[in-house]
């Protein structure tokens, strides 16, 4: 097993995977015709010029400090802030009400029973030099959607609680069943260490961050430095659905109140609770040092060496007879009032096209890192748009700033949203930014599906980067680089989930990160800790924010939306050739084969396609009614992935291009579908049908490059029939 | 840097460097005239089937059971022991008496003086389950050739302290004059620590064992596993004179008594310890968790990240202000006497031609690991020898077997047996044999001067291995390797040194390893942790002794002596090829090129003389005087890399073919001369003059090539002059 890194990478893994290069353009603008492209570039750069790092710092005071964890009294006053704030700069604010089927934290005890009773500490430290950290809103540690319920038992320690770690497990002989385990944080979602715990039997869960992974053997510890000490607690939630969102109503919006009494009440297509596999046992997260009292008094065989963490003794498999845990966790999950708060800036000129830029408003405590990294992003886009607005230059196309709700619980938010306006979003949609936890430091990196990784690169040219002597975001970015710069290909994790796998609109994550430490989901993400470990000159958060209105105002301006479909045809030209080797011969391969060549047919359709559009924008023979169509297209590419019965298993997952990984919910799969079956999910006739998935989208990919570069009518200078 | 892997092969780091495969002859005896062979094949087979590890066990309880370190009356008693038991077996017993400038152990404190006292245990901890673990004539830890003294002082970390960790303390700015630094064990000789600490003005040493080296992280702790638990201390010497043995003699015998008040009596060529530079700050080993009472209470900057040890906290640089500690040393050096201990059966038909097996008999505590586990070696293979000569069957050539006094101190007893013997030993000695630490577990591995690599992996394919199901001890240990099993180069670090380096006898050191465990220098060196770790059977001291009496019959039996000079023209050729491309284009590269191109002409030469000698042996061509003759000139191939001056800045290393490094102590440099050359020692003269010196002894060894495959006069069929 490789060594675990776990960094800004782990909190996004999309960004670990990179996707293929695409032919890129010289630097400059794509899509704009020659007599607009100055005063594109004097729009952009008056949009760069209104960001300003004192009132990101501004910003993230009024987001950052109370608690706000997704349904309390905290998040609801940061919706008011929010949706006054955008309102102030001119935006229309729509507030989405929704109602979430959201656990709320009630009690929490874990203690050693025998050979003598500790009770665990299971809040953070309070630190003079930290004033947040004693706000009297903070909660102990949680993990939402945890069962409730009590265990008293004799413990195991899991490593990271992944699918192979239990596999390691039974292999060794170790009796799981009964026990409480004990994981380390990292290497998967926690959500899969509860379901595999549950799996194996399991009566308990606790999850601790481990000091080799994030305390004294990375650097200096709260308040000293940036990393975990030994009370910090990372909480988070557990769903592992085949869906993202709410619960009780995959597919559809979550908009409905409860009843009287405060149960569900049932809409179209709304499920009982009773019909949901959420975690039945009770599942903790702890500090280090709670979980040294446990793992130092374990007396059973030594761990295999890898799976030794960095606390002062052997790691064991087994407490031994001598070591009983008492467990208790109580949560209460009900119908709660949580909303999605939207500006909008409208196109002048084709207001149907819309441009999303978002980031989730919840949080598990202050949220100064996530999401208020992002949050104050958003933000100060939105106010320099509606700045320049105020001084008469409207976008052409529709600009949202979204703030969504109940990320943290699973991705709820957004996906409502999405589910509410899915129609409205595959006609119109050009792309879905995605800025969660945004600026954690000077380092640009981010994931993004093929078409928008063009844009991004040469958004990235247009800044300066906070390194010092580093040049532009891009020149820094491609310095770390083996060659030109990649994006990652998107996985789960965050709020892009709906719009890219659900409606099929293109998306993209990004940000800066690169500081030393960490303090995710804990009680010390507050802004003592991100400006004493971050900066407190805001400088990262300025510099994507000018990446942001940078590529923004060009989706927006353009004459032909700057979308690369050909990236998608060689992204997955590459993946289908990996997945061709990893069958082995025969017919299966034989299939595989087909669409590798069917994917470069449409990656050349594309680029000469591309090709040709630019040269009659560039000579002025696009416009008018063929712009509008050649646009449609280029949006449409992106929904040509879509397949409405889904992937095996998900289908609430429409993507057949990407999706999050099955067993670990933070890793990217490419090709999903045919990967599953690849994986040895379903019979020749499983795996044939998903080959024909697969060859229709690409010829739907394929026709959709056809029409781009035609000519209107009424502009036609001869020679189409 | 590279992860640090501190197991068998940091005690024996020579192991590391494999060197270049050499042709091989198919498995079976070389240099056995056809007729001889049947006997050959049942004498090396009763040889083996005497050794009985219940023999090799009692020899353990004999030589193990009390404490004897160098001058120790434990030490005279085990001396006396190891003679009775020679001449019991009848071989004929000489006892060297040495006076050798010894220190002893007086008196040593360490404690945290500020922020509070806390006086540091420096002793190991008694154990029940380790009933040799309280003896009373076990010592605290003492590093031998401290300076006496003591400093109250702050505390600086200096991670391993080797050169390069001192130039990164400078490059950070951190103060080491006037402190006490604290370092890990591992990544050089100890004594290098010493030598740069002093060097940077440090007032005081502490040394310890970190656990993420060799504790905790590495697996289960004495008495429950064989790591080193928190109060396990490694002892050891400090001597980094550019010479081993006595510091008072080098080059001449350490064998005249002291004076009437014990003071050093100066015979010629001695020094007066004025003369020579030992270390003069005190130095200390400690457990790690007496180190723990300091680093814990460190306060200054943080390390950079590989610094980290395994300590539960940040690893610091400084102490800062408020830390300061004690540390007082007093030691005794004074003129000690101390035996070599040597038990000679004859040769029958060429009593001058010698083999020699040794390992030395003082240890840090019972030894039941070093030496012993090689000690044992020695002894069994001496009474299985012993007892064929009683039934009858003498070996050709005269076997020694010989156990050194005051290896520990600085490999003393048997350089000064080899100073004392050089000139008899450069003409008649075939071979030495090193087994220091033989029988640490069943997989085999070890070291050699390439003429003897081929006869090493011979013997292996006769000897079945202790690993279940693994075939011979030639196949496990191929199983291990990536190709044909390579043995590494010979460094320093144990009684080789003095016949290879300077006398240039052909040596080896090999034996097995494999064991999860270290209790190396420690008071927990002992039958309780050699039986519960390396195991109570004795299979790899039945394995590593059956290797040795097959290659030690071969050597003393073979007619032509089954040495291959070819594979040092061929490690040579390799090994410059090397230092070629490391300087670059100019006339040095030239220079060098043209030693490569003699070597690759030697090499033939060789190959050649070895396939003619073989084919006149089969033939029955090869005999009385020729044979003698022919043997002369395999033997004196070794010597041919002999260069009176020495190697540059060390004259007492003879031996230009390989020698120690000259930083670290451990790592073995081949053709050391040029390598410091390369590396920036002297300027352009110099360098000619020791690529002259390879040049002359490239050419020595081509010349002796040239005589090996001739006829004698008596036996010529023509053709010759």
């Amino acid at each position: 097993m490789p060594r675990f890194v776990p960094t800004f990478a782990l909190l996004v893994p999309a960004l670990l995977a990179p996707l293929p290069a695409t032919a890129d353009t010289p630097p400059g603008l794509t899509g704009f015709a020659p007599e607009r492209q100055e005063a594109q570039h004097a729009y952009e750069a008056e949009l760069r010029d209104t960001v300003d790092p004192e009132r990101l710092a501004a910003w993230h005071d009024t987001t950052s400090s109370r608690p706000h964890v997704a349904g309390s009294p905290g998040d609801a006053a940061l919706v008011e802030a929010l949706a006054a704030a955008m309102t102030e700069m001119g935006l229309e604010v729509e507030k989405q009400e929704l109602w979430l089927y959201l656990p709320h934290f009630v009690a929490a005890e874990v203690e050693v029973v025998t050979p003598e009773r500790v009770t665990l500490d299971l809040q953070e430290a309070a630190f003079p030099e930290d004033p947040f950290s004693g706000h009297p809103e903070l909660l102990p540690g949680w993990n939402a959607y945890s069962g409730s319920g009590e265990a008293t038992a004799g413990v195991v320690y899991v490593n990271r609680g992944t699918k192979q770690d239990f596999a390691r497990l039974a292999e060794l002989g170790v009796e799981v069943a009964g026990k409480i385990v004990v994981a380390r944080y990292g290497g998967n979602f926690r959500g899969y260490k509860a379901k595999f715990a549950e799996a194996a039997g399991a009566v308990g869960l606790l999850m601790y961050l481990d000091p080799k992974d994030y305390g004294y053997v990375r650097g200096l510890m709260w308040p000293e430095g940036g990393w975990a000490n030994g009370t910090m607690i990372q909480r988070g939630a557990l769903l592992t659905l085949p869906y993202p969102g709410d619960p009780l109503t995959p597919g559809v919006a979550a908009d409905v109140p409860p009843t009287a009494d405060g149960a569900p009440a049932y809409g179209d297509g709304h499920l009982s609770p009773m019909e949901v596999k959420m975690p039945s046992i009770p599942v903790q997260p702890i500090g280090w040092q709670a979980a040294s009292e446990i793992l130092s008094r374990m007396r059973g065989p030594v761990v295999p060496e890898e799976w030794q963490g960095g606390l002062p003794f052997n790691y064991r498999l087994t407490g031994g007879e001598g070591l009983t845990v008492r467990l208790r966790v109580e949560q209460h999950r009900r119908p709660t009032r949580t909303w999605n708060v939207v500006g909008r800036l409208a196109g002048e000129r084709y207001p149907d096209e819309e441009i999303v830029v978002g980031c989730h408003h919840d949080a598990w405590s202050f949220g100064a890192g996530d999401p208020n990294a992002g949050t104050i992003v958003v933000l100060e886009a939105a106010r320099a748009f509606a700045a320049a607005a105020r001084a008469g230059q409207r976008p052409d196309r529709t600009l949202l700033f979204a703030h969504w709700g109940a990320e943290e619980q699973g991705i709820q938010g957004s996906v409502e949203w999405v589910e509410a306006n899915v129609e409205r979003l595959r006609d119109g949609a050009v792309a879905y930014v995605n800025l969660d936890m945004a600026s954690m430091g000077p380092r640009f990196r981010g994931s993004a599906a093929p078409p928008l990784a063009r844009s991004i690169r040469e958004a990235a040219k247009a800044v300066a980067s906070p390194v010092e002597g580093a040049g532009t975001v891009y020149d820094e970015w491609k310095g770390r680089s083996d060659g030109e710069p990649q994006l990652g290909a998107l996985g789960g994790g965050s709020d892009h989930v709906g719009f890219y796998g659900h409606a099929g609109v293109p998306s993209a994550g990004f940000g800066g990160g690169g500081s030393e430490g960490i303090s995710y989901h804990s009680n010390y993400e507050d802004l003592a800790w991100y400006r004493a470990v971050v900066g407190s000159d805001y400088v990262s958060a300025k510099m994507v924010t000018e990446v942001v209105v940078t590529l923004a105002s060009r989706l927006a301006e353009a004459d032909l939306v700057p979308l690369d479909p050909a990236g998608y045809a060689a992204g997955a030209g590459e993946r289908l050739s990996e997945l061709a080797a990893a069958v082995g011969e025969g017919e299966r391969r034989t299939a595989i084969e087909q669409l590798v060549a069917q994917a470069a047919e449409v990656e050349r359709a594309w680029l000469n396609a591309g090709e040709e559009a630019a040269a009659k924008l560039a000579a002025g023979g696009l416009g008018g009614e063929a712009l509008i169509a050649a646009n449609r297209r280029l949006r449409q590419a992106d929904r040509a992935w879509l397949n409405e019965r889904g992937l095996p298993g998900r289908p609430w997952y429409k993507n057949l291009y990407a999706a999050p990984d099955a067993d670990s919910g933070y890793a990217p799969w490419l090709l999903p579908g045919l990967t599953a079956r690849v994986e040895g999910e379903g019979d020749d006739a499983a795996f044939a049908a998903t080959v024909e998935d697969y060859r229709q989208a690409l010829e739907r990919l394929g026709k959709v490059a056809e029409g781009v570069g035609e000519r209107s009518g009424e502009e036609g200078e001869g020679g189409e029939p």
